[in-house]
C-alpha cells in the first residue's frame, strides 16, 4: 500500500497563527515577558532550544567535522582598542532620524522602506497584481507602525522611482537618507511628524572592565575578531600549512534602533562563523568539483545597481568560470551553505545569494553573498558569505606589531643577483652630518637599474644623486660602494586572505519555522510543523493510553531501547486523549509517535503514526524501533517504512 | 600478555610545566594576547573547546536527558528592574579595599588569605610539616604578588588564630575584614603600603539597552534568573506537573575586582545551571534510593564554624537520614554531581562536598553544598547545590503581580464546614456611614470559634464587636447574620521551592586538566594528559608514515570509517618523526594513535598505540578500527583489547 498523500498548501500562510503556535508551544518568548518583555530580546523555551542544538549540531557535522577545522570558543567581552583598529568603534552603525515632536528613534533605511512599499503595495493591488492582504494582515501592519495600503494606482514614473529606491536601499549613505526623507516627505508613521537629519549610532553595547571605570569594553557584534586575533596560534595548532578554518559558535550583540521584527531583528543572538585562510595568490580550492554542479538561485550586483531584482539560474562553476563569484573557495562555500541550508529543511525555492554592491560591501571586501530566505517579511538575510581579503589581519598586526602572516618554505630557494648599497658609517656621518639620513634614503629608493648607473659613476670617482626634495649631493667611494651579491630567498611571507561565512542562527532557526508550517485540510486551526527529523526538537513521542501502572513497564522499555539506538523521545502520559496528545506533538514538530495500548501489554506490539499523513502502522515492539530508527537517522522513507508494518486497522485514535 | 603498567606519579604535579603544556597546545590563552591581554578573559582554543564540548555534551546526557528536564536558552543582557527584584543590585558586590597610595584595588578577603597563609606556610616548614617548595613555585608566588613564605615558628597562639581566620574567611562581613586588616597590619603586598577601608563593589558588567540611552541593563551574573522569570510557560509544556527541572548552559558574567588566578577566577565564563522545582511540603526524590549507597566525602558548617577542616566519609542515604544534608532531593543531586565528575575525569579523592556556613549562605537558603576540587591553588569551588526554598519565584511574583505558582488538583476535593458573615450592605451602609469599613474589617478579622460566639449574640438580638484602635459597635441581624456553609476546596496553590545545582564549566575543566597531568617517569619533559576518551578533544590519531601519496587512499578509508563509527579522529602527516608525532598528541590527550606504513598498504594492517603505556598493538585494519570503536564506548578496556590484538613487534617508533 502506498503512503497517504497530503495537501499541505490547502490554507495559505496565516502568521497570526503561527506566531500562535510558536507562543503556545514556548518555541521562544519575549525575554522578561512578566516585566513587561524589552525590544529584541527572547528566550528560547524547550523546543526552541532544542531544535536551535540540533541545528547546531548539524552545523558542526557539515562544516567543522567535513572540513576539519579548528573550533574556538572566544570571549565576547573585547577591550576598545581592538574594535578600534577593526573600525567598528568608527564605522559599525546605524542611521537613525528623530521624530522631532515625540524624539521617538527611528532606523532611517527601515523608515524609508516602510513608507515607500505601503504605496507601491497599493499600487499593484490597483494595478490588480497583488492579492488584497487579509483584515489580520492589514491590522498586524497597522499596529507595527507601518504605513497603510490605500489601493490607489500610482503615475508610472513614481512607480519605477519608488522600485529603484527600495532596489537600492542598502546602497544608500547618510545624507541620501536624508535627502529621500525630505524628497518624499516621509514622516514617523506613528505620529505623522517630521523626523530630523539622519544621524549615526553604533550598534556596540558599552561596558567598563575592572573595578576602576577607566577600561571602556565592548560586546561584540560578531564572533570574527576572536578568530583573527588568535590567528598565529591557529596557525601554528596546523603545523604552519595553509589553507584551514577556524570556526565558532556563539553569542553576539547588536544594540538594535529600534527592533520591531521578532526573531529575524534581535540585540542578542548566536552566530556560527568560519574563517578561512587561504593564499591571497591561489584562491582555488581542493574539493571544488564536488560542488562545481550545485545549482544556484544568484541576484547579482549588476542587476540590483540596474534597480532590478531578476535572478538567474545556474551552477557555482559556472557562476565562478564567468567570474560572477570572484573565486572557487567563496564558491565552495556558497554551495556549502546551500546544501546545509537545504538539508535541515529551508524549502530551496524560497533561497537565493544575493551579491553585494558596491557601496554596501566593507572597502575592504572583495565580493560578498548574502543567503537570503524568503519569508513572511520578503527576503532576509540568513548568512554572509564575504572575501575579505587581507583587511582584518593587516590591521591588527600593523597596530600591535604582532606579525600574523604565513611563512611559506620554497622547495628549491630562490636565487637572485643584486646590486646592494654597502656604508661606510663613519665617513657617511663625519662628511654630511644632519643630511646623512637623507641621503641613505635617497640610494635605497632606487632601483636596480638606478644602482647600476650609479655604480658606474662611483666606479669614476665620483657619483650626484638628487633627494626627493630637489637637493644635489656628491658622493664617493670613501663613503658608499655598491656590490653585486647573490640573494638566496627560501620563505615567502605573506598575509593570508580570509574568506568568511557568517551564520545568524535565529534567522536561519524563524525562518524555517516558517516554511515548516502548515494547517490540515479539513481544519485550518490544526497547525503542523513538518520539521525533518534530523532537527525536529523530538524524534519520537511514546504515547500510553493512560497514566496506569500497567503500562509503566513498557513504557519505560521502548524508551530506554530508543535512548540507547539514539533515538531523542519523549513521554506524554498527561491525562488527556490520545488525539489531542498527538495534535499537541504536531504543533512540536514531533515526526513520529508510538502508542502502547493493551494490545501492547498483551501481544508486545505498538502502533505507529506519522506526523504529516497522520498513517497509523503497527508492528511488534523492537520492529517498530528498528524501523524509526532507520526512518530518523535517514536511511529509509517512509514509503519504505509502510512495506515493513501494515496498516493499522484497529480502533483508531480519534484526531 | 597483559598490559603494562605505568608508574604516574614519579614525578611531582609541576605547575609551570602544566601551563607551558596548555599555553603550547592552545588548550586556552589570554584573550587579546598580542593586545597586551585583559585579566580575566581567555579564549579557549581548538582542543580546549573540544574539551568543553564533549563535557558539556556529557552534562547533557547525565542531566537533561536522564532527567527529561527542560532545557532553555534565555538571553544574558537583562533589565535592570529584574536584578533589583532578585537583590543583585544591592547584594552582588565583594568588599574591595584600595591601596592608599597607588590606588591599586584589592579585593579584601583575598588580600587577608594570601597574606595569612605565607606565615602559616612558613611556620608548618619551620615545624618540619611541609615540603619546601621548589624555587620556581616560589618565584611563581613572589611575582603573583603573595607575600613570601619566611621559614618562621609562630607562636601556637598566633599559628591557631590564622587558622581560624582562615577556616571562616566566607563568613567575614566587610567590617570584619577591614578589622583584620588593621589587627594583623595587613598591607598591599606588592607595594607594602597600607589599604583602606573595604568598600563594595558590585559585580555585574553594566550597559546601556537601546538608543535613548535610558535604560541600564546588566550582564547577567548566572543564568538562573532566566529560569524563573519562565516559570509559569515551563509548567505549562510540562502540562502542570510538578517536580520537574529546567536546565541552561551558557555564558555569564562577573566583574571581578582583580582576578589573577587562571581559569580559576574569570570574568566571563560557561555555567549548566538546574532549576528543579518541588513541593515545599516533600521533598522527597522518587529515584533517590538509586543514590543511598554513593560514598561521599563531606565537610559540613559545624566542624567550620568550629574553625576545623576535619571531613566525614559517608553515603548520602546516612547524611540525608541524619539531617547532615536537609532533604533527600538536595542529596540526590548532590550524589548525581559527584557521579558526573568523577565519569568525566575528577580524582574522587581529590574531591569534597562542603556546606556553607550560615553567614556564608542567601538568608533565603536552607541549605547549600559546594562540590569543591583539590588543585594546585588548594580546594575551589566548582559546582554549587542549594535549595533557594521559594524566594526567587516569590520576589518576581510580588514585584510583577504574576502569580508563579502551582495549583494542584486535590483527587478529592477537601469538604468543611465554616461559619460565614453575610452582610447586608445597604443596611449596613445607611446605619454607619463612615464606619462601615471598619465594621467589615473587625468582624472578618474574627476566627472560626468568635464567629460562632457572635452568632450566637445575633441570634438574641444584637451584639458588640470592638475594632482594632478600642471602638465599640453594636450590630442587629439587619445588618450582620453568620452562616454555617460546606465549603469545597479542589485546588491547592503553592509556590514551588527551588533546587539549584549550578557548574562552573571552566573551573571543572582547569581541574580536570590538572588532575590528568603526569610526566614520563624516563623523561620529566614529556608530559601526557590522561584525559578519559569520553571527553578527550580527539579520540583517535591517525599516523602516516609519511605525508606521501601511496598512503592517502588509507589514511582516507581509515579517517572514513572511524567517522561512520561515530569516533572523532585527526589525521597528522605533518613533516616529522612518528614518536615526535606521538608525543605531541599525549600533551593533547589523545588516548589512541593508530599508524600506517607500508605494511598497511601491502597487508591492510595498522598498529594500534594506546597513549598512558605506549603499548603498541596490530592487527587488520577493521579489527583495529572495531577494537578502538569498544575502547571509546566504554565497551571494553585495554587489558581485554591487548587479547584481541597481538603485541606489534616490528620495528618501533623510536620515542
Amino acid at each position: 500500500m502506498a503512503a497517504t498523500t497530503v495537501n499541505k498548501t490547502a490554507h495559505a500562510f496565516d502568521k497570526g497563527r503561527h506566531e500562535a503556535l510558536l507562543n503556545r508551544r514556548f518555541f521562544y518568548a519575549p525575554a522578561f515577558e512578566i516585566y513587561g518583555g524589552v525590544a529584541g530580546l527572547y528566550d528560547y523555551g524547550p523546543p526552541g532550544s532544542s531544535l536551535q542544538a540540533n541545528i547546531i549540531s548539524e552545523w558542526r557535522k557539515h562544516f567543522i567535522v567535513e572540513e576539519n577545522m579548528l573550533e574556538l570558543d572566544t570571549t565576547i567581552m573585547t577591550p576598545s582598542s581592538v574594535f578600534e583598529t577593526s573600525g567598528h568603534v568608527a564605522r559599525f552603525a546605524d542611521w537613525m532620524v528623530k521624530d522631532v515632536k515625540t524624539g521617538d528613534v527611528l532606523r532611517a533605511d527601515h523608515l524609508v522602506k516602510n513608507v515607500l512599499e505601503a504605496p507601491l503595495a497599493g499600487d499593484k493591488e490597483a494595478r490588480g497584481l497583488a492579492a488584497i492582504p487579509s483584515p489580520a494582515e492589514e491590522k498586524k501592519k497597522k499596529k507595527k507602525g507601518a504605513a497603510k495600503a490605500t489601493v490607489v494606482q500610482l503615475p508610472d514614473e513614481v512607480m519605477k522611482e519608488y522600485e529603484i529606491v527600495l532596489a537600492q536601499l542598502d546602497n544608500y549613505s547618510g545624507e541620501d537618507l536624508g535627502d529621500l526623507c525630505k524628497k518624499h516627505d516621509i514622516r514617523n508613521p506613528d505620529t505623522d511628524n517630521e523626523v530630523g537629519e539622519p544621524q549615526l549610532f553604533n550598534l556596540m553595547f558599552a561596558s567598563s572592565i575592572g573595578p576602576t571605570g577607566q577600561h571602556t569594553g565592548y560586546l561584540r557584534p560578531e564572533t570574527a575578531q576572536g578568530h583573527f586575533l588568535n590567528f598565529s596560534r591557529l596557525l601554528e595548532f596546523n603545523n604552519g600549512r595553509i589553507p584551514f578554518a577556524s570556526a565558532q559558535i556563539g553569542r553576539s550583540f547588536r544594540n538594535e534602533i529600534s527592533p520591531r521584527a521578532g526573531l529575524l531583528r534581535v540585540r542578542e543572538f548566536n552566530m556560527a562563523e568560519i574563517e578561512h585562510y587561504v593564499d591571497p595568490e591561489d584562491k582555488k580550492h581542493e574539493r571544488f568539483n564536488e560542488m562545481r554542479d550545485v545549482k544556484l538561485v544568484l541576484l547579482d550586483r549588476h542587476v540590483q545597481e540596474a534597480g532590478q531584482t531578476t535572478t538567474m539560474n545556474i551552477t557555482v562553476g559556472e557562476a565562478v568560470d564567468k567570474g560572477i563569484i570572484a573565486n572557487e573557495t567563496l564558491g565552495y562555500f556558497v554551495a556549502r551553505i546551500y546544501q546545509f541550508l537545504v538539508k535541515i529543511g529551508i524549502n530551496p525555492e524560497r533561497l537565493r545569494f544575493r551579491q553585494h554592491m558596491s557601496n554596501e560591501m566593507a572597502h575592504y571586501a572583495t565580493d560578498c553573498w548574502d543567503a537570503e530566505i524568503q519569508n513572511s517579511t520578503g527576503w532576509t538575510e540568513c548568512v554572509g558569505c564575504a572575501d575579505r581579503a587581507a583587511y582584518d589581519l593587516s590591521v591588527h598586526s600593523n597596530k600591535t606589531g604582532h606579525a600574523l602572516v604565513v611563512r611559506q618554505a620554497f622547495k628549491e630557494p630562490i636565487v637572485t643577483e643584486k646590486e646592494v648599497p654597502e656604508w661606510n658609517k663613519k665617513n657617511l656621518g663625519k662628511t654630511y652630518k644632519q643630511d646623512a639620513g637623507v641621503i641613505q634614503k635617497t640610494v635605497e629608493a632606487l632601483d636596480q637599474h638606478q644602482l647600476t648607473n650609479l655604480k658606474g659613476q662611483l666606479a669614476q670617482g665620483k657619483a650626484v644623486i638628487t633627494s626627493s626634495d630637489g637637493k644635489e649631493f656628491e658622493l664617493t667611494p670613501e663613503v658608499l660602494t655598491i656590490e653585486l651579491k647573490t640573494i638566496k630567498q627560501s620563505i615567502r611571507e605573506y598575509t593570508p586572505n580570509v574568506i568568511e561565512p557568517s551564520f545568524g542562527l535565529g534567522r536561519i532557526l524563524y525562518t524555517l519555522l516558517e516554511h515548516s508550517f502548515w494547517s490540515r485540510e479539513q481544519d485550518v486551526e490544526r497547525g503542523v510543523l513538518s520539521l525533518p527529523p534530523l532537527v525536529a526538537p523530538t524524534k519520537v513521542l511514546i504515547v500510553p493510553l493512560s497514566a496506569r501502572e500497567e503500562f509503566d513497564p513498557l513504557v519505560k522499555e521502548v524508551y530506554s531501547k530508543f535512548r540507547k539506538a539514539g533515538i531523542f523521545s519523549r513521554v506524554d502520559d498527561s491525562n488527556t486523549s490520545i488525539g489531542k496528545r498527538y495534535a499537541r506533538n504536531d504543533e512540536l514538530g514531533t515526526p513520529f509517535g508510538v502508542t502502547l495500548d493493551f494490545a501492547s501489554v498483551q501481544n508486545r506490539t505498538m502502533t505507529l503514526r506519522e506526523r504529516d499523513t497522520m498513517d497509523q502502522r503497527i508492528g511488534a515492539i523492537d520492529e517498530v524501533i528498528a524501523v524509526v530508527t532507520d526512518l530518523v537517522n535517514g536511511n529509509t522513507n517512509w514509503e519504505e517504512a509502510c512495506q515493513r508494518l501494515p496498516a493499522y486497522d484497529g480502533v483508531q485514535a480519534v484526531e
